[in-house]
């Protein structure tokens, strides 16, 4: 993987730079919590992998001549694009379970690479798994595409990471689609813009990735999905590249873009992409309002989600999150709300949002925060990028601890978070003995919130993977029997698929089928990914 | 079609209602007026044309038997579906061309009628018009198909035109798709709601017509655009029925709804939708700002567009609009600029947005209305929904009168909008010799401008089709020339194709295509419209 931290390195196998692991005195201590936590004996602590012990299959592949200076087949290159970062990746990891990595890994410089390694990959009769910045959590950049296959390449984008164009009339940026977050707000913001997208991703994630993905931000309402930023794609496919016109809106047919949003790499390497940028906010204003309970603030966020505030912040805690999250122990929910503007003050949006918590019992017991810099919001988001390292602590403590995520309408609400939850302690406690379920709102809409659900529950070495996927199984049937989808922003990946495909009209599979058929005549990219054949 | 006026029937020819075209004195009257405009000598009246006097070519198909009950073939149901609503089509109807009509038109009443004609039309060689309201101003909904198909099938869905459900928590509404406007809004308002859709032809244009076109609203910003209020659509396909799951968002790979939007009957006929709906607005605040030069309200539009202050309607008119649409004749650009809720007043958001006005010398003589009630904003609404009878008279006095529209990125707006107007003035001297153009904005995005042109042109009765094909070739080619979409909200249909096939990804129509074979594999649906086989 491309390495924009300088001297600093990413991990191979796990979350984020080597330097930031969490290890030695900090992950006893969490052991002991956490021990505490889930009422369990001592949590056996397992050392993290390392690279001299791993024994790679041989490359089953060799790139032609002229493609040997961007491919690398070194054990370092091709551990590191084995996994994605999901539970499982990150069980597999620790346990050296390196088993299916790519043969080769290509870092191409442009599209001509790309297009050339795509090339040799269909008369190779290899699959080509693109590789933005590798965080998938439904595995997604997985190498394990069968035997039909004579080997797998991983295209690793990183190299395609620069701001291209900025265009100040139209405020939007033309982007190379391996940039990560980090380096991207770094090219924008010297010219006072930025994308405002914040995934939990953020810093090993890139423009492709979420593009590829349907991302969502950690903004809570209207201008989060980067869905919405998009003016224009290039996209590299197998039978040629796509470029779709730069325009703010249109109606002239389907939209193009809209086909390869999503696509998770099935489809093409989207290499480019012109999307609107903000101005930097400079006016803030945030309250943390406590609610008796989840019910009450659930109501008071969709309240604030209809009345067309649209509030940069509306994230729903409930107690136990709460608790964990914001220290709020007092056993009440907590609605996070935010409003940010790079033009106006927010005052007006925020009193009357707060008027509506008043509406549904909520209160504001520290007033409303009004700032021009980031403050709190700020702090917060540091520690929402750092939760992914504490998932691997955990995973090394032998734990169980994953997040899933999903999104319906109000009325299948109510009942949605009932059975989810019943059904998912059902499994933990039959599976792993306990465990704690905790749940939140990540984005509001109008007509639904998309609610985030976090597991933690005590397993031990060898059980893990057998364990989580009873329980994501149970998770996944739940939210598909009560109305929501399999993933509002994860997507779905390999990981998701048997749920994806009840979930998906069959006729919009077939007509997905035809549309790769057509742009990707060898099925060489990302087999097993969305749709098979 | 279907007659949802009760005693009031709709003209079969033109525009609107019988009784609400204009005629007699009111049309005399309009005639000298605008040979004053043009400075042309007096105008020559033709008369609309009347049934008795078609002969329509024999219909060259049977329905089965189990069909014949919602099916015509009648005079009045074959002429009345000929022809979608666009200048050509008033021009060709005055004139008694009605050369291609539908063989028959079937009415279908439920979604499993729909099917079977559409079965019926592939095993007869037949191809099938899907008909919503007949507003197409794109040749649409014409039935000219061509010898390949042994006949033509137009589906009015007019029979499905019920509002199913209503879910008041989510704010939601499943509608069946052939509903028109007014019907529509009609089975909301007992529940306090509305869809807050209103194209321009909101009264003769249905659900179903709006989802397969992208339909734009009159609001200017943010929730104005139909696909933005789906939740879930159901199709009826050649291959089957597509319905997605209701959510209100979803990551989980591309969006099946997208694939509908847009798609012009040419994949399947939509039957039913569940839509976000609205409360209704009780708080509205709206200005009339005059600029001096239509560049100053530009900056204005776009420094409103990129504050996300999301104003209801942020309408720019040229001074030549501002004199023709409100009376404002003193050479000044206007701005037409209002806010509304359902949920709270809206002063701070009209103050800043006025502020920003000011910035670029925007100045509001008759300062800021705020008022519970439509006011002005419903006047303006009723003479916005009356102009195509119009457009119809100036066809009835041998004018050139047409409109067309496109968006851009507002780096590229004064150069579109420059050449754009010296396109269509060269032309029109030249194939007229004379005439008016003026332009306004529909919708503005952050990003840029929807600009809307109108042109008025003298010509004379025979010259009319040939006079507005070489004018709308010379608009278009600037269109696409300038960084602009052949259409907006306007849609393809037959009459954008050569533009629209230059503008849309080559590959994108490839797979277009190939969607099309799997979900409509004899090609029945509305050959010509968006790709030829």
């Amino acid at each position: 993987m491309a390495n924009p931290g300088g001297n600093r390195r990413r991990s191979w196998w796990g979350w984020g730079w080597e330097d930031q692991v969490i290890s030695g005195e900090q992950l006893t201590r969490l052991g002991e919590a956490v021990a505490t936590t889930l009422g369990t004996p001592e949590l056996e602590l397992w050392p993290p992998p390392r690279l001299e012990d791993l024994t790679l299959r041989p490359s089953r592949l060799t790139p032609p001549e002229s493609l040997v200076k961007f491919c690398s087949a070194d054990s370092y290159s091709r551990a590191a694009h084995t996994h994605g970062r999901s539970f499982l990746d990150s069980v597999r990891a620790i346990h050296g379970d390196f088993s299916a990595p790519p043969d080769v890994v290509a870092f191409p410089r442009d599209e001509g690479e790309v297009a050339a390694v795509l090339d040799w990959c269909a008369s190779a009769g290899a699959a080509a798994i693109p590789y933005g910045g590798g965080s998938s959590v439904v595995g997604g950049v997985s190498c394990e595409v069968g035997d039909e296959y004579r080997g797998a390449v991983s295209i690793d984008l990183g190299a395609l990471d620069q701001v291209l164009d900025i265009d100040r009339v139209s405020r939007a940026a033309r982007i190379q689609a391996g940039v990560l977050g980090p380096a991207l707000e770094e090219q924008l913001r010297p010219h006072g813009y930025t994308l405002r997208h914040f995934p939990q991703s953020f810093e090993f994630s890139s423009l492709g990735g979420w593009l590829a993905t349907r991302s969502g931000g950690h903004y809570a309402t209207n201008y989060t999905h980067i869905d919405d930023f998009v003016e224009s794609l290039r996209v590299v496919t197998p039978a040629g590249t796509v470029e779709s016109r730069r325009l703010p809106g249109s109606g002239a047919g389907p939209s193009p873009d809209r086909l390869f949003l999503g696509s998770e790499g099935v489809l093409g390497v989207i290499t480019e992409a012109w999307m609107r940028v903000q101005n930097r906010p400079t006016h803030r204003a945030s309250a943390s309002v406590q609610f008796p309970t989840m019910a009450d603030g659930a109501a008071a966020a969709w309240a604030i989600a209809q009345a067309a505030l649209f509030p940069a912040n509306c994230r729903l805690l409930d107690s136990g999150e709460a608790a964990t999250a914001a220290g709020v122990t007092t056993g009440t929910a907590l609605l996070v709300l935010g409003f940010e503007s790079a033009d106006h003050p927010v005052d007006a949006w925020m009193a009357r949002a707060t008027e509506l918590c008043a509406d549904y019992r909520g209160v504001v017991p520290d007033g409303v925060r009004t700032s021009s810099t980031e403050g709190a919001a700020g702090a917060w988001r540091t520690s929402f990028l750092r939760a992914p390292y504490g998932r691997d602590a955990l995973v090394q403590l032998g734990c169980v601890a994953e997040t899933f995520e999903t999104a319906c309408t109000w009325d299948r609400f109510d009942e949605l978070h009932h059975n989810v939850d019943e059904a998912v302690r059902r499994s933990f406690l039959e599976v792993c003995g306990g465990g704690t379920l905790t749940c939140r709102f990540t984005h509001v809409y109008p007509d639904g919130p998309a609610p985030y659900f976090t597991i933690l529950a005590p397993s031990r070495h060898g059980n893990q993977v057998s364990q989580w996927n009873e329980i994501k199984a149970a998770a996944s049937d739940a939210v598909l029997a009560n109305g929501g989808t399999i993933t509002h922003h994860h997507a779905v990946g390999r990981d998701h698929r048997p749920w994806y495909d009840r979930q998906r009209p069959a006729l919009f599979a077939d007509t997905l089928r035809s549309a790769k058929t057509t742009l990707d005549p060898a099925w060489t990219l990302n087999p097993g990914v969305l749709i098979s054949r």
